[in-house]
């Protein structure tokens, strides 16, 4: 089993033009999108934090995904400039651009989920004003950001 | 290949509450969330129909999708009143949740795939009045819809 979840990123779907199709090709399985969440939500930038995450992500599976999402040019990996021996992740613009499609799997989930952690006033805010929560949360990720060297 | 791609669907993440994670563990891959397009906007509601999709599932896979949809609560499956011998699959109130989550898939591929079918005029429209293109979508879908017999 673990076998076949550390693998699904090389095989994509026949390319058909259908947007949908196209993005979940490019994000491949769900460990893509949580690395994405932990990058918008958690502030984590480091590869040990990635593998801190509660759901358990293997760290092949997770060398694997930061690099497919490196190649795809959705994280950027950098030497971090305060640690030249670490390497800092952080989302492209093209990254930023997945957080309306990660709210959107947070409202459902915290709707059908009887368990549900997400907080209540959160997606009561989210469900009230969306346009407000992507500006606020993507200001908040641009201030964390280190100033990009060219 | 095969192997791996017809089998994410049994081993879900460690349940942590992340509402993301939940809905992930939902959908399992992206075959589901394709064969929820075909529901969505290409009026398909039989089993040879998801079949004839460009992108080439196998029936094996379509079989297991479409019965983790049902079980899931997202696809109902009756009997067609129209012809006894056949089953007819719709989305359920819960499946039809997931368009908010469908149509972020379609603008993230529309703006990153430089060889998208995606229409300009139904990508314009999106961007600019997204709650008139959900409302007058499931309107749509309701539409077509045989009254459910309790």
């Amino acid at each position: 089993m673990l076998k076949a979840m550390s693998k699904p990123s090389s095989k994509k779907c026949r390319h058909t033009g259908c947007p949908i199709a196209f993005t979940l090709d490019v994000l491949g399985d769900r460990w893509t999108l949580l690395i994405i969440r932990d990058l918008i939500f958690m502030g984590k930038r480091y590869y040990g934090e990635f593998l801190e995450s509660g759901e358990g992500i293997a760290t092949n599976v997770l060398a694997d995904r930061l690099s497919r999402l490196e190649s795809e040019g959705i994280v950027s990996k950098r030497v971090d400039p305060k640690d030249q021996k670490k390497y800092l992740y952080q989302l492209t613009d093209k990254g930023e651009d997945l957080l309306p499609v990660v709210l959107e799997l947070i409202l459902w989930g915290a709707t059908y989920d009887p368990k549900t952690a997400a907080p209540k006033a959160f997606i009561d805010r989210l469900k009230s004003d969306r346009a407000a929560v992507i500006k606020e949360t993507l200001a908040q990720l641009r201030a964390k950001k280190p100033k990009e060297s060219k």
